[in-house]
């Protein structure tokens, strides 16, 4: 029996209120003895620590660095093996796309070609937002028979852009060319499926009509495709787990991320403050609350050690705007490791803490990397961490007799 | 290759002895800071400990409570959610009825109808086992065309009822209402498939005579039916690792699953004393001896910290009633956890200690959940226990070159 099978079989009705506080990329590696988080002044969070359960979680397999899709489908019980869930969705989803089964999705950077057509710039000089809009809205204009596409703008010299049509395939190739003096690919079936082989025609076609289309327009005269992904529609939060589900997030991708399981998309402004102050507004009207906090990860990935753990220092401050509300359960954790030394995205297991009135007790001091592998927990597979949300919250009834 | 393929590659015929103590419901939870096993006194276990292989098991997967039937097959090492015995298996095997492949089963409960059909009373004022009996034989004088069928009084208003056909289908819905004032619910396919339809058909049948055979009889003049599971035979303890295998165990949910893999039900007493005599006069006669203690997981069940912790220091104190027979590999384990605070089955991960002459030794000066912690297992999944005892008493050769 698989795993969504079992929580199907066993799910219960609860009112119990669930808060699952994620800091982005929060795992790291030491510098001077210390990890970012083992560096943070996390008093209050320390002291909430040694009554809970704690441990560590392996996002995919050990090894394997997740990105920011399959690190917040682990962290929402998905397989991350099993629900993959393409760049081009990712950025669809990003700009509010209302995406459907079959839509086959692609992300745009708008490029320079010469007269040659070769490209100058990958990125056509980061045009500004309004500029992106426009090219849009000439590509807007053109027809593909056959097939129905959108392209939105998401930020600078990137786009989303989406084709709607019958069997449409993911399997053909990227035009980006990756460097400049060369001209941009063609699309190419990467099968010999009819489908691949259509859908690469097809798109080759879009492809002719833009370079005509934007051939007076500079420096955006062009675009470059990539990440090709087909939508498959996900059981939702609601169907897997039974419970109404909110995502307090900043930025793009992560509300993108809560809308495809599902979650009712919160507005508010990116920032400990702002988001632990929205959870009290919103307090009561969901049992599952959903806050991430983006800066550490931003941190992480620029090497920035002290400011990373001073957003950590500054979620501690303002720990209690979350306990005062009195979750039955409460979480925090991240999608991955983001080790300022490493400057990226890592495989290094995250941290994290589960505290309800059926923890255990973890004999640790202080909540960091160190001491976390003495929690109550040990080092468990990210997806595993909502059945023991489910199981604390009294949503999971026994398994057999 | 699946775990079963892999033991049947490497296991080697031994003449080592087992000892498996099962503690039903030993793991808890913290009450003044200590779990049961904690606040038990265990002098001699702990001196066990310090020179065995120690850590904790999780027996389904994180968050997932187990029923008796799960928790158990995860002991002997079948996986959990590949081997699923249905309720009614479980209460035929209770009642030793010689079940076969193919047969459905499901729990009967004698109830109480009023002259329109109603459900007065859903266990019939919980009868005495002689009445009980007494029904039962009236049943069995039943015929139903193209299926033979066996009912078993188990206790009080409780029996098992058994089907024997062909094709017959558990894919079937139940006929307790779960609510009085209403009548039984009728049988219905829960699928279109014809077994599911047929099924459905001759148990209506079957019930409609029975009410007519009854309708004299006070107060138990009805049946409701539920848990209705095929059983489908699984490999045997001998054929899966070569164990002559005897069960110490005096109830009969546990004698029924230790039958169900082929292990010799032997006549015991319940109580440690009774149980650990047995295993001294059995000595010699088997290589695997399972001992289940039921009380444990009683009071966990009941609430009562204290007689829980009692328990456990009543095993401590007769244990080298055990060790004094030397056997190869001895391990203390449980099915469950079942915390005093909790009163129920729970999720939380089960102690365990596993000594052999090839145990590392644990750095612990307490058999607990927090320093099991520090164990030298880490946290195991339980079906990974059978192979651990395979390999500690030379039954698993090596793997590949």
């Amino acid at each position: 029996m698989k795993r969504f099978e079992l929580i199907q079989k066993l799910k219960q009705i609860s009112d119990e209120k669930i808060v699952m506080l994620v800091l982005d990329g929060l795992g790291g590696l030491p510098k001077n003895g210390k990890t970012e988080l083992e560096a943070a002044e996390t008093p209050n969070i320390d002291s909430i620590a040694k009554n809970s359960d704690t441990g560590l979680m392996t996002p995919i397999i050990p090894g394997i660095t997740p990105g920011s899709g399959p690190g917040h489908l682990a962290l929402f019980g998905y397989d991350p093996l099993e629900y993959i869930i393409g760049r081009g969705i990712l950025s669809a989803l990003g700009v509010k796309f209302p995406i459907r089964d079959g839509d086959l999705a692609a992300r745009v950077n708008f490029a320079t070609i010469d007269k040659n057509g070769m490209v100058t710039d990958r990125r056509a000089g980061r045009i500004p937002d309004d500029i992106n809009r426009k090219m849009c809205e000439m590509i807007r204009q053109l027809k593909i028979p056959g097939v129905e596409f959108f392209i939105e703008t998401e930020k600078d010299h990137r786009a989303a852009l989406i084709f709607r049509g019958s069997k449409l395939s993911e399997n053909i190739s990227e035009t980006d060319p990756q460097k400049t003096g060369v001209a941009p690919l063609p699309v190419k079936p990467m099968d010999s499926s009819k489908a691949s082989i259509a859908t690469a025609g097809l798109i080759n076609k879009f492809l002719q009509q833009v370079r005509k289309k934007l051939q007076d327009e500079h420096p955006a005269n062009m675009i470059l495709l990539r990440g090709f992904a087909l939508f498959t529609e996900i059981p939702s939060f609601q169907e897997v787990y039974g419970l109404n589900a909110c995502a307090i997030a900043g930025y793009p991708m992560y509300r993108g991320l809560a809308s495809l399981v599902g979650m009712k998309v919160i507005e508010v402004d990116s920032g400990v403050i702002p988001q632990f102050n929205k959870l009290k507004e919103l307090w009561g009207k969901y049992n599952f609350y959903f806050i991430h906090i983006k800066y550490t990860d931003s941190y992480g990935e620029d090497g920035n050690f002290d400011k990373k753990a001073a957003v950590i220092t500054e979620v501690d401050r303002n720990i209690d705007k979350i306990l005062d509300l009195e979750p039955d359960v409460f979480v925090i954790t991240a999608d991955h490791s983001t080790p300022a030394t490493y400057k990226a995205h890592s495989w290094h297991p995250v941290p994290v803490l589960l505290k309800s009135k059926w923890s255990r007790k973890s004999c640790i001091n202080k909540f960091g990397e160190t001491q976390l592998l003495k929690g109550t927990l040990g080092i468990i597979n990210t997806p595993d961490l909502m059945t023991l949300i489910m199981a604390n919250s009294g949503r999971l009834a026994k398994f057999g007799a």
